[in-house]
């Protein structure tokens, strides 16, 4: 399996914001592509030129590329959606479903014996994207949603990935203002440092409500063949109901399994 | 769900076929992208250069706007693979990732109670994408692989594709040469016309033996929320094992359950 794949470049602009005219034919048509999301499923030419920055006439030259390629297909109502190319495409990228099918099984391992939820993650730039959630029976609900992003500096995936990720990555993210979503949410770069180099010291993350009020959540690196982190298993409770330290060795082990069925 | 997308335009060339340094630079950086396929997940620079047919400087430069995206991503090797960005806008694809999701508890029952091959495919142009199969324990063997095209004109899912697709693809695929896959393959495109019809007719499809000697696959269609058919569903099965006739109503029955949790 490889997925030690070389993403540890700089910190990728936001996807979603607009953006001016700038960059290449090229960069410009992938922007359009940035524009769906999870919570954006269809847009309109004009919605589309609006996110590329460009004039309606070069948006509808461009979509008429992606739409011949296969990377957008038109709706009964005239909106464009992500096509079937890109899904076809996107079934090849070892980090996506190739990883999810080795780590599947362990995962609903680890479900069954819990009921609690369970998160794999990878780091994509200086965010996450979690490939699966199985949410167990009458487990805490969590803000999850496969193929969505989310800060690394926040939950247990994100800070295991965070954690081993190159040194400047972490600094550049720690520079940038970070996202708050509860009260409990740590943003000081001080205590995050602090933070990070337990999950290095100890094998595992804890996220105490940092993210909803009465989720804690605890992760665990998984390596790939190379030995590199890959990926991050969490398990999501409900807060109060176990100590972190009682529920580590399970996520590790989960952890650890995966490592293995990747070669490391 | 929004799977009704337009997709009746004109047979799209090949995927895979090298093809000369023409069409826009937007093109030309897709063109890379189709050079990737289940069986070549993994590529070097001057693979790409040659399958978009354009000079290695002009490869190293779309390569690296694909791979800064995110669209590409390099392996330890050096070789270049599909990136997750790829796979998180391929989950948004309705006709892929969401009609699989949907129809996956059908499919399941379905394999349950025969403990055959169960497929699930969309037409895309003049081919057809399956996106699931299920393999019943001790089934047939079959060539599908989730993610893979394969000709409209063979296979029990592809005759019904075929079958209510507009007239225009039907006779610019009828008017193509024909694949053959075993000594049982139709080819005349008189004979598969008449096959056509008897799908309409019928309400399923009949391929016996015509992808592998010792497989008999039957069809049904799937109706998305405006009632044209979205997909097809098949049980493939040991020649010889069953009738075409008592199948059908197993396959119809699942078809129509997914057809009704799409809103047909």
């Amino acid at each position: 399996m490889a997925i030690d794949v070389e993403r540890d470049g700089p910190v990728p602009a936001r996807r979603g914001r607009p953006s001016g005219p700038t960059g290449s034919v090229v960069a410009r048509a992938l922007r359009m592509l940035d524009a769906f999301g999870p919570g954006r499923p269809a847009l309109s030419l004009s919605d589309l030129a609006r996110h590329a920055g460009v004039p309606l006439s070069t948006a509808h030259r461009l979509v008429a590329e992606l739409t011949g390629w296969g990377a957008l297909e038109r709706d009964e109502t005239g909106r464009y959606r992500i096509g079937l190319r890109m899904w076809e495409l996107g079934a090849l990228a070892p980090r996506g479903h190739a990883l999810r099918e080795i780590a599947l099984p362990f995962l609903e391992d680890l479900s069954h014996v819990t009921r609690e939820n369970v998160q794999l993650a990878v780091r994509e730039g200086g965010e996450l994207v979690f490939l699966e959630r199985l949410a167990g029976s009458g487990a805490v609900p969590v803000l999850t949603r496969v193929g969505s992003r989310f800060a690394l500096t926040a939950t247990g995936v994100g800070l295991v990935l965070l954690a081993h990720a190159a040194a400047e990555l972490q600094e550049e993210v720690l520079a940038a203002p970070v996202d708050r979503y509860s009260r409990f949410t740590v943003t000081d770069p001080a205590r995050l440092r602090r933070m990070l180099a337990d999950v290095r010291r100890d094998g595992y993350s804890v996220s105490d409500r940092q993210v909803t009020e009465d989720a804690l959540s605890v992760g665990a690196p998984v390596h790939g063949a190379r030995g590199r982190v890959v990926a991050a298993v969490s398990l999501v409770v409900r807060h109060g109901s176990a100590a972190p330290r009682a529920l580590a060795p399970l996520v590790r082990t989960t952890a650890r399994g995966i490592s293995r069925a990747l070669g490391s």
